[in-house]
């Protein structure tokens, strides 16, 4: 390519180096750092922030990219090329057009606002965090104003994580599966009394437990030589290139889920940020097309495969090897209903795959209503109440187990949740497509056997990097755009026979 | 203080926060980057250090220095005021005096003489070193023309790591000591028998070597809540802020040295930069006075501390409660002896601290005269071995355990091998004073106390952090500069001692 390509694809670099730097220190946080280090942290990473961003908006990136858009003009769409100025030019413009008087104040109130909403939930007291979640609910509605939308104020807030969907969307896609999810839930709590889960609630050395997991995310594909595993409160998938992506694992001496399910997920991240092509590392194009899009690749592995009678007719004599005093005497088909237990309870990250939808339509309905002003923040836990037992079946308990559990909302992130349903749909679209390609994936999937499976990933899902909106990819992967259809009809085709409805 | 003076404080912060940042993807790189993450590592390390250095060079720091010094003007010399803006502006002008493409040339040529000296000591093969380091010296001669000197080209280099002590002063220093640790040295050789180092060539379990090490850094004060203790290949100590301060271990399954000295040493250092005053945090002024000052930590700790009677006596019951199959028949003086085992060794990083600054001096020596030309490079193994002998009474087997042993030559780095020697100097010169101070010092450490001479440290050396150069700090600390008296005799009286001279 011309000179001009080459100036804009360094700057970008550049950023992203810097970037990646600030994404090492916040992994180090979780991972690494005495308690003395926070204060400190957090200026060197304000300082990486402040350095990344005036980078990004600042008038040599405007100049990089008007002149790389002459010289590559008539190249294909889906170009190295086109795609990465076209990207990279959507990401001047969402961060240019946010005033950064704006910026300030917005990181100023979320900041102090965290603090307030912790208190709030410890104590279950909603009213202490009202005040400062109409703050930011202001603030949030005068960033839609800034960022500009088509349908619905929400869209403008959905384009910072979802690039390209809109309000409409998503009420469309949510819509056309709830009922079937209400009912589905509904029978299944008829049959509560058929699955019981008590086997993984039993001592299981977290050695033993991190062995385990380790074998089967390897097996996966989780490559070692360019990823890297360690503790954390809170698990994430992080990085600081392709070459060196990083999962974290919260362990419980007494639950098998949370290391195994949880690694299982992470390392469903790692593989996409270990997938992108390799010549898009470090550029604008490095990383996932969308959290919707990451979020498919974590529910994959997790759930359409770590949670398969498949998966587990192969991996179960080994699980029984590492814990023959805990699992010998168990059959696969009880560890596989066990695992597969569907319950409706409070907690959003503890819900089951069955659930989980549900939890994210409660929180797309009450944001929009927040952002138009038809649900106001005074009757928020009432709102949320009534709504959850309406889809769920069961009353919150108390604002804490309710609309204060979440931290998204003290940090300003709006439009963030729906990603995560839309990575449980994105799931089983691209999985029918992969399995449709390659009809052997499930048979070697009793064998233990991945790589059929993550090559279709790598060559149609993870090497485009950030080229595609993730309707876009779904479009290209699937021939249409994001639905529900497959993911509903694989959750009713599961759990009728595991619940036997 | 006036606003132009916390401006330019404000800048040091910016330029510390991205050296943290730097600091840290090091550390990380070391600990727990896996393979594949090295390039893009480089890269990323690169910007900080390009966007670090463009910070500390520009014209807003010249503009910034030159508007603080009119607003101090009148302040005392050792107030923080008149410190910071002072050591700033010598480190702004050690960074501007070297035109940045000689900074460039520099930096790729001894980037590619990395891989030709690693080959070049594999292979035993000093003429495939030789043109690289041929022309590594020129540019090193170049540089001393570059950043000025008064009494020997060699003197610019020592200001680098040294500031403020002259070639002229470390060879009065060195060679007023030499004679004795020669005469030393050879005396001991004549009673090598008299010790026997074997109890420490047992297996030893690196779980319980580990806890063993940081119960006795812990101990000598090295704080987790503002620590952190990692393994790697090559120890060393590096942090972010004075709240996030790490060492990192190097153990061996059949040797009790490397880690439990390791650690002690890396403590020392540690400690130091724990240590620094808390409002100098993160300005200018963070971290230490010099290399060898930091040095004379590391090796107080490890040494004067580490291998001495008083400390084991306390500390010998313990370790022999943590290893009983291999030490539970061994008696105090036994281990003691074994510990300050003194024999002549090829390697400098395996010397032991008797021997320790002859290998020093024999760099010191040779780089002296490389950068007058007095030695040729041709001659380098030649002149190496023959020195060699002279001191340490045995002649090199290779080039491989001589002239080729050290990573520093191939890295540009002339003038730092001093600052070891002085370490161990001012180490008997500060802990001399320390126990003039407080004569329970030795009392205490038979009890396993070491806060008194920890607070001695903190105050006299820790808390001012970069205020002053080693010879300020040391005038005022014992009343006069660097010297060797307190040194030697110590080693004199120790080995005599242990050899039964």
């Amino acid at each position: 390519m011309g000179e001009r390509y080459n100036a804009l694809v360094e700057h970008t670099r550049e950023i992203n180096n810097i970037n990646a730097a600030a994404g090492l220190l916040g992994w180090d946080q979780q991972v690494n750092m005495p308690p003395g280090g926070a204060m400190a942290r957090a200026r060197q990473l304000a300082t990486l922030a402040r350095i990344g961003h005036e980078l990004l908006v600042s008038d040599e990136t405007a100049r990089l990219i008007e002149d790389a858009e002459r010289e590559i003009d008539g190249m294909a769409y889906d170009s190295d090329e086109a795609s990465l100025v076209r990207v990279f030019k959507q990401d001047y413009q969402e961060n240019t057009r946010l005033p950064s008087a704006y910026v300030a104040e917005f990181t100023r109130v979320t900041s102090e606002a965290h603090e307030v909403w912790a208190h709030a939930r410890a104590n279950d007291d909603f009213a202490h965090f009202r005040p400062a979640l109409e703050r930011i609910i202001a603030l949030v509605i005068q960033g839609a104003d800034y960022l500009g939308y088509q349908d619905h104020p929400y869209s403008a807030m959905l384009e910072r994580y979802e690039r390209g969907l809109t309000t409409t969307q998503v009420k469309d896609i949510f819509d056309g599966h709830k009922p079937r999810l209400v009912s589905l839930i509904a029978a299944v709590r008829e049959h509560s009394d058929r699955v019981n889960d008590a086997v993984l609630h039993q001592v299981y050395d977290i050695d033993a437990q991190r062995a385990f997991a380790m074998d089967v995310v390897q097996a996966f594909g989780f490559d070692l030589a360019r990823g890297h595993q360690a503790v954390a409160v809170h698990p994430f998938c992080s990085g600081t290139s392709r070459g060196d992506v990083r999962i974290t694992t919260r362990f419980n001496a007494e639950w098998l889920n949370p290391a195994l399910f949880g690694m299982m997920h992470e390392a469903g991240h790692a593989m996409y940020e270990q997938g992108y092509a390799e010549h898009l590392d470090g550029t604008a194009l490095a990383g996932g097309t969308s959290l919707g899009v990451h979020e498919s690749q974590s529910r994959m592995w997790e759930n359409m495969i770590g949670r398969s009678r498949g998966f587990w007719t192969w991996a179960f004599p080994k699980l029984q090897a590492q814990f023959p005093a805990q699992l010998g005497n168990v059959d696969l088909d009880t560890f596989y209903r066990a695992i597969n237990k569907v319950a409706p309870s409070f907690i959003r990250v503890e819900a089951d795959e069955a659930t989980y939808n549900l939890h994210i339509m409660l929180r797309f309905e009450i944001e929009t209503g927040l952002i138009t002003g038809q649900i106001k923040v005074a009757d928020l836990p009432e709102e949320w109440n009534q709504r959850f037992e309406d889809m769920l079946g069961i009353a919150p308990t108390s604002d804490r187990v309710g609309v204060l559990q979440d931290i998204h909302w003290s940090a300003g992130l709006f439009g963030y949740f729906p990603t995560y349903a839309l990575g449980n749909l994105l799931a089983a679209q691209y999985y029918e497509q992969a399995v449709a390609a390659h009809p052997n994936i499930p048979d070697d999937i009793l064998q233990g056997k991945f790589d059929t499976l993550l090559g279709w990933l790598r060559e149609n899902i993870h090497a485009h990097g950030r080229k595609f909106t993730a309707d876009e990819l779904t479009r290209k992967v699937t021939g249409e755009g994001i639905n529900s259809a497959p993911y509903i009809a694989y959750l009713e085709r599961k759990y009728s026979e595991v619940y036997g409805l």
